[in-house]
């Protein structure tokens, strides 16, 4: 009765639709993956297209042996049959297998993806087959509905999407260490007749380097189009060998003409509701078990480091709630005259104003002071980056960073310096080459106006929504320090 | 009684908004930058939310010399007052100014972007201001729509993205010449005790480039997800100065488990209708304003190099009719016994089957023979990539590249080689390491299956949308050979 010859059926469906469907269907096919075979009769199916798997009940009996045996974890299939109501608990439907062919087998002995809990770093070494297991198939779900819900929002509020560009031939931003992209030889370098390495003979005729923010061209956009973002990878070439940074990761930047650093920070908090929210609504059956997955996993930790909320909670929480607004001088008299200052268990202790915040400082306000998202303004200047805008204390810069729970900072923004007067008197201070950035200072220029932007690491979003804890476990090929594998 | 000082109003308003008002509005606030200012009295103020521009008309009897002097092309205006129906021609409404706030000059003499016709290589040295221009607002506007097409036609069904990485540590893909991304220093690089550069002491402990396609690692992943799509830069560092060609360019990537070639070329074309429809529906205004745009660059053309065919006819043309699908046979004997190649007016005269085609062959079969976009497939397998899919004659390959008329090559894609013993002796014969390939071969170890997938160059199909002609101008930022400006 069962054939390995595949019956050209029209009527393919996805598991998902099949778990979806509100009737029984007849001479359906449906191809994925088996991730288990129970007592040579029930396979789970699983195509990608949700966590759950479809039960298919084969006729045993009537299956030759040699077919049976290769229905095994990770082999394969498509079977064709009819969506019926399972006599069995645990599912509404199931398909009674008419026809099977094995697609692609899967050598059981050989097989990394063993039907039983693996480790995160196995995982990680199999980038490439991590994506087969529950855990990282809700994972990049969650990443792709998330990435979805960033663009809607922008672009449902009249937001134009930017793709600043990635190779730079700037290296002014100071957001960080830059990777070098060249398409010249470390052998026989052409040499200027100092002996300097002549970039005039590389590629671009300059040094370039991968780029570390697309804020700076994104403002000249939004001093034109208005509103605008970018979404897009940056680089840092920086030896942070820790669970919170890649050397490539995605990045949101919004820019928006005429904003201040009020409206820049109503934005923010918007945005990041919207795009949670967007995604719990999308992705309940994943976050569903990935709050499961962090309950069994926080089981391991002693009582006093396990979260006091549930995964849903706490994106519950951040939706319902306003984030707290507080300036660094009001941060830092609380940290002054918080017990782990007072009692020297800080690293860094925090004595006077002007003190830049470690992680520590900054988990403490969130976590054990203000429990909630916690939006810091108005920085020291000489923290902060050349174009941020001074305040009339001459002091302090319309600056904000979002500190969220167990994530640290999510957010970095600022109004920008829109006074060609003041931004070049910073610039000269700091020591910023006037002639590289000719093109920022145009905007300064001609018809400047406030405007304000803010960064978000996409990945920190993606941790803090899936409950995951290793920034490297939701990025689908991470990028560190001595490792670049696949 | 008009003030520079800005009067707090709330009712803050987009030029789009006002534009499209269905009543009078009193006491609305729009900022924007003046496009043009008549008579000491009108001024057409933009925003960048649209094309048009809002008439603003200023009590000039009313209003100190000083402040009229400073409305000028480019200058940053915030502008209070009625939106009132218009006395003149050419607009439903417009803005009764009753207070008018300067927030950024322009000096007339100074800025660059005058209110008249720049040329294109003008404003690609000034990328950073172009964008305020009618063509190039309108151009990115369209762009930024396209975008979200994309992303909403693939989420719509069930597609998720996947954000392949850009640095890698592959180099076996094949696509073109690759950047180099390091950390080393040109002087005193580390070297092994044999001479050669060091790589285990560059920042990623082995030899790094910029990625030419995420489609291999887009592979893994439909492997376990079922349909997924990239949409990211991708990079080729070779010497092409023409107009279409990019250093650093946007790629859509899709990657279909189960999709044989049919269904492969089934997804491209109604995608890329799609994502026009999309486009035609959003962007009607700067549409027309491109359209009009061409056909006034064509009058400087002879009569016989114009197109046939406005913008929207174009663009109406691939939405409504089937693209041809013809053999890569079929092709050469269209093109063997065709009026060009007899008079030996090809440079590339095409004689025997195997022939790679080129550009000029290309255009002949879209733009004179079949007069549509034109899917050519069953390619020689010599000519294309290791890892497609060898048809049962032993020769031919199951690749696809759709052709559109202005363009070219706009897709380029296939069935992929399932099996195992048949790519790695594919692979063997080019010379390809297998050792480096692991985690790709075990996607056809471990249940492989029938799957297919293909690249749009994002900027071409920008290109074709906005009848633009140099790839330059439809990027914010271009990177070309000796050119990484901004």
């Amino acid at each position: 009765m069962y054939t390995e010859k595949v019956m050209k059926m029209k009527n393919n469906k996805k598991v998902k639709d099949l778990l979806n469907a509100t009737t029984t269907l007849n001479d359906i096919t449906v191809k994925g993956w088996v991730r288990t075979f129970r007592n040579n009769q029930f396979i789970a199916l699983n195509d990608g297209s949700t966590i759950h798997n479809i039960q298919c009940v084969v006729d045993f009996e009537n299956t030759s042996e040699t077919v049976l045996k290769r229905i095994t974890t990770g082999a394969a299939l498509s079977i064709s049959g009819n969506l019926v109501e399972s006599k069995g608990a645990g599912q509404k439907y199931e398909v009674q297998v008419l026809q099977l062919e094995i697609l692609g087998d899967s050598d059981a002995e050989k097989y990394p993806m063993q039907p039983k809990k693996h480790s995160l770093e196995f995982l990680r070494e199999n980038a490439h087959l991590r994506v087969r297991t529950n855990a990282f198939g809700a994972i990049m779900r969650v990443r792709s509905t998330l990435s979805f819900a960033v663009h809607q929002y922008f672009q449902e509020r009249g937001f134009f999407y930017v793709n600043t560009p990635i190779i730079t031939g700037s290296d002014a931003e100071g957001a960080g260490e830059m990777f070098k992209v060249t398409a010249l030889p470390f052998d026989k370098t052409p040499r200027t007749e100092e002996g300097k390495v002549n970039y005039k003979e590389d590629f671009f005729g300059k040094e370039t380097n991968l780029t570390v923010s697309g804020q700076l061209e994104a403002e000249t956009y939004a001093m034109a189009l208005g509103q605008v973002y970018t979404f897009g990878p940056t680089f840092r070439a920086e030896n942070s060998n820790t669970s919170r940074h890649l050397a490539e990761f995605w990045m949101i930047e919004p820019e928006v003409a005429f904003n201040d650093l009020d409206a820049n920070m109503d934005l923010a908090e918007d945005f990041i509701k919207y795009v949670i929210k967007y995604t719990v609504e999308k992705c309940a059956d994943d976050l569903k078990f990935l709050e499961t997955r962090l309950l069994e996993e926080e089981k391991s930790k002693p009582q006093n480091e396990r979260s006091e909320m549930s995964l849903m909670e706490k994106l519950n929480f951040v939706m319902e709630n306003n984030f707290k607004r507080v300036t660094y001088t009001e941060a830092i008299d609380i940290l002054r005259n918080s017990k782990p200052n007072k009692n020297k268990k800080f690293q860094y202790l925090i004595d006077e104003w002007g003190a830049d915040l470690q992680s520590e400082h900054e988990r403490f306000l969130v976590e054990k002071h203000f429990k909630c998202p916690v939006i810091l303004f108005d920085y020291p200047a000489k923290i902060k980056a050349f174009y941020m805008r001074l305040n009339e204390d001459g002091k302090t810069v319309r600056a904000m960073d979002i500190l969220f729970p167990g994530i640290g900072e999510i957010v970095g923004g600022s109004q920008r310096e829109e006074r060609y007067d003041v931004l070049v008197e910073k610039m000269k201070a700091l020591g910023i080459d006037e002639e590289e950035l000719w093109w920022y200072l145009d905007t300064r220029k001609f018809g400047t106006a406030v405007h304000s932007g803010f960064g978000l690491g996409f990945e920190r979003l993606v941790l803090f929504v899936t409950g995951m804890t290793n920034i490297r476990d939701v990025i689908p090929f991470p990028r560190t320090p001595q490792n670049a594998e696949f």
